[in-house]
C-alpha cells in the first residue's frame, strides 16, 4: 500500500485568494479544484490565468463579485480565488499499477456526481476499509477534496488513489478496455447486487444523490444491479449503497 | 407495514417554549425528546414540569440562560424549553408485533448512543430499506426524532417503529428473552461478519462514532462480530457498518 505521505498535501487554509497567488499556485504541481473569477475581472492577469487553467483542464466559475466577497477568507481576493485540492490526483494508470502491485483484480469505485462532500467523504473511507484501489471523480459536479471530504473520510483520504477525470463515460470505456467489469447501482437494474460476480476486475458506479447515474454513463455500463428494497423507501444513502456493493465484493472475494 | 399516518406526528416548530406552552405539552401524549431548563429557574410551575417529566422518564438538563436564549426562536422562553420528537416512538412489543403480523423472524437495529443526527437517520433510513421491523435508541445521550433526522432518513422515520428505552442493556435481556440473538459490531470482534447467522431473529447493537459500544452493553451481546477492513481505516462511519450488517441479514434471509 502507498506510503501516508506519498501523493499527500495537507492545505491548512483551501483558499487561495488574489492575482499573484493564484498565478503562482497554476503554475505549480499542486492540485487545485476550481477557480472563481470574478466577472468584472478585466485584468490581463486573469486572462493568462484562465488560459493556464484552460490546458491544465482546470474547471473555472465566472460569478458576481458578490459571491467572491462571501467566500473570500482574506477580504482582498482582487476578483480571483482558487479552491486547492486537500491532496494530489492520481490517475487511473497509478489504480491499475496498485492492484496490479498487489497481485489483486481491481476494485474501483465510480462517483458519478456526488456532490455532498460528506458523502464523498464517506465513501472514501469505505472504498479505504474494503481494500478497493482506487475512487474516480468528475472534474465537473462533484465535491472535490476539501477539508470537509478529508475528515469523513477518517484519514482514508491520505491512503486512498483518487482520480479526477474530465468525462466519466469515456473513463469506464477506458477501464473497460483494461478488462474491468462496470456495475451501476439503480433501483430498477435488473440484476440483483448478490447474483452480480465482483471476483473479477469490478468497478462500481455510485449515481448522485438526486439524480442517480447519468444516462451516458448507464448506457457504458456492462451491469445495472439493484440493491434490495424491502420497506418503503426505493433507495439507500449513496455512501449506504456504495458500502453494500463494496463489502459484497469484499465477501464475494474472500469466499470465493 | 404500518400506514403512514400511523404513530406519526410531524412537528412544523420542534421547540415549545414557555412556561404554560411546555407544562401543557409534557401533560399532552405528544412525544418529548428533552426539556431545557434554565438554572435560574426557580419558579413553582417549573417544579411541577420537573416532577412530571421525571414519571413520565423524559430528560431535563439544567443549563446557564445563555443556552436557551441562544436555542430560542420565540425570544421569550421564561427560562424552559422543551423539544418534540418528530413522531411518537414505539415499545419493543409493537417491533415483535410487526414482525408476527409479517410472519418474519425480527430483524432490530439497536443503536448504543449515535449521537450525530445525520448518522441516525440513515441508519433509519437503511433499516426500513432492509425491512427490519424497528430502531431502538437510548434516552440519553442519543440523538433524537429531529427534523435532521427526519430529513436524513428520506421518509423512512415515517414507516419505522422506534424505540427510546432508559437502559440499552436491560432492552438487550429483554429481547434475548424473546429468543433474539443480539450481535455487537466491534473492530476487534471475534466472528468474521460473514461467518454470522443472520437468518434466525436478530438485532444489532451499533456503537456510537467514538467510542463504539459500551462495556454494559458488550457484555450482554450474545456475539461481538467484525467488519473486515482491507486498509488502514480501522473502522466504518456507523451509518455504513449499521447498512452493512442490515444488507448481510437481507442476502441470508434472501437466499436461505
Amino acid at each position: 500500500m502507498l506510503e501516508k505521505k506519498q501523493n499527500y498535501h495537507e492545505c491548512e487554509n483551501m483558499l487561495v485568494e488574489g492575482i499573484n497567488a493564484v498565478f503562482e499556485l497554476i503554475k505549480s504541481q499542486q492540485a487545485v479544484d476550481k477557480i472563481f473569477i470574478s466577472c468584472d475581472g478585466k485584468k490581463k492577469r486573469i486572462g493568462e490565468i484562465k488560459e493556464i487553467a484552460k490546458k491544465k483542464g482546470i474547471p473555472f466559475v465566472v460569478c458576481d463579485r458578490r459571491k467572491l466577497d462571501f467566500m473570500s477568507q482574506t477580504k482582498n481576493h482582487q476578483g480571483i480565488i482558487a479552491q486547492t485540492a486537500f491532496r494530489e490526483y492520481s490517475s487511473v494508470d497509478d489504480i491499475f499499477e496498485l492492484a496490479a502491485k498487489n497481485c489483486e483484480k481491481p476494485l474501483i469505485i465510480i462517483c458519478d456526481c456526488i456532490e455532498d462532500p460528506r458523502n464523498l467523504g464517506s465513501i472514501i473511507r469505505s472504498a479505504e476499509a474494503a481494500g478497493a484501489h482506487g475512487v474516480i471523480i468528475p472534474k465537473h459536479r462533484s465535491a472535490g477534496l476539501s477539508s470537509v471530504v478529508a475528515k469523513t473520510s477518517a484519514g482514508a483520504i491520505s491512503y486512498m488513489l483518487i482520480c479526477k477525470t474530465t468525462n466519466i463515460a469515456e473513463t469506464i470505456k477506458d477501464i473497460k478496455a483494461r478488462g474491468v467489469w462496470v456495475f451501476g447501482a439503480e433501483a430498477n437494474g435488473t440484476t440483483s447486487l448478490y447474483d452480480a460476480d465482483f471476483k473479477d476486475s469490478a468497478a462500481i458506479v455510485i449515481g448522485s444523490e438526486g439524480k442517480g447515474i447519468s444516462r451516458l454513463v448507464r448506457e457504458n455500463c456492462d451491469f445495472i444491479i439493484n440493491i434490495p428494497m424491502r420497506g418503503h423507501v426505493n433507495s439507500l444513502n449513496a455512501s449506504n449503497a456504495a458500502t453494500v456493493l463494496l463489502y459484497e465484493a469484499v465477501r464475494q472475494r474472500i469466499q470465493k
